[in-house]
């Protein structure tokens, strides 16, 4: 049975987050020298996303936004690479960038095909703002923006999803995740979604380790989100 | 200075509620016979809505969302106008009239014009379903939902529009209400949002007496969506 809404994962399965953040620290890197390569000072950036939401989703602390963390985990490794944020509006500028990531090229049109047949909701740990400022950057639109500001948790917490399904009024058996991301189709999965795997072999760089390839019993693998259209519609 | 958002009400300012509602009360009392008709039953339905909301807006109830408020009124009104809901799928379908309302002529291509231009929010009184389903079943969408939901009461509490603005990140005068109705514009000045007045002077039937004509100083005045991006385009 199809779904009646496809709710995506953001950083990873529609949008290159890698490409975008390394090409506002090399900008940033012109006016603040760094020493380090500014795809490896992307990828120590992107390696304290994980951790730092682990602390809210455990209880340890409130809900802060995708902002608020950017800009700690920032603040870390400036330290750990030897760099400086300069002022507060160039430190903006960069924790901003996120709120700047390029789309994969399949994104828009495939979003665009998907919405005639099915609710599609941004159902990113990103807050509002960050998912409207990534979807009005790359000419896209969602017909909702769920996520982590309105479920108040991270995924994978299994409320993330629950409370995702119950804000659209449906059955989780009714909705689909969309992912690039093994252990967050496992998390939908487990709370009773449909999964689709998105393969994006290049999110980590040229030497990617993880989600290759899917390692779960996934309702549907695509290639990219246009591919999902035509393999949908034909089901 | 332009806003960067605006966020619209949308009962009577996007979608021609009563004419939805006398629609599908018509169709209940082909089964169901009311010697009433059903422009007024709709007409008394609507003006349960308000008293409904005001238990929540004071604090004397916990926010519950629209679809429950508008089936307890339908059951109050069932009964002062005499006529059976008959089963709860029959009940069910009448409550969810609300999410089968008719845009008005100039909504769709109206929103569309300003998304070009401006973050277009939904900043209603419904819940997120309820703008989801009257999104698709109209054919346009938001750039977000925000509404009662999301910021947790009704307008017009002042923290439903001070909220609305704080998750777009964006300061109250970056935002512009848009609405039909004077008192929603009204709370929205007061928390420093712009204003635009869209007359809508047949929402309430051929014998409305309220809001046929602006009431306070809004920033703008306009007949129709078109006509707000045309001017919003033009300053």
């Amino acid at each position: 049975m199809k779904p009646r809404a496809l709710l995506f994962d953001v950083f990873g399965t529609v949008v290159d987050w890698r490409s975008g953040i390394i090409r506002d620290l090399t900008k940033h890197f012109e006016s603040f020298p760094c020493r380090f390569a500014p795809a490896v000072v992307a990828d120590a950036w992107r390696a304290e996303y994980q951790p730092s939401m682990e602390q809210i989703r455990k209880g340890n602390r409130g809900f802060v936004d995708l902002d608020t963390l950017h800009r700690e985990n920032l603040r870390t490794i400036s330290h750990q690479y030897s760099f400086s944020l300069g002022s507060s509006e160039s430190e903006d500028w960069v924790v901003q960038a996120w709120h700047r990531l390029p789309c994969w090229p399949d994104s828009r049109e495939g979003i665009n095909a998907l919405k005639e047949q099915f609710i599609c909701a941004s159902q990113s740990n990103g807050h509002i703002a960050l998912a409207v400022n990534l979807a009005r950057y790359n000419n896209y639109s969602w017909d909702v923006i769920l996520g982590a500001e309105i479920v108040r948790t991270y995924k994978p917490d299994p409320d993330a999803y629950k409370r995702a399904a119950a804000c659209l009024g449906l059955e989780p058996s009714s909705c689909m995740m969309v992912a690039a991301h093994n252990y967050d189709l496992k998390a939908a999965q487990d709370v009773g979604f449909k999964t689709a795997f998105v393969r994006r072999p290049t999110e980590h760089g040229p030497n990617q380790a993880i989600d290759l390839e899917a390692t779960g019993d996934w309702d549907i693998c695509v290639e990219s989100l246009t591919d999902l259209a035509t393999k949908l519609a034909c089901r």
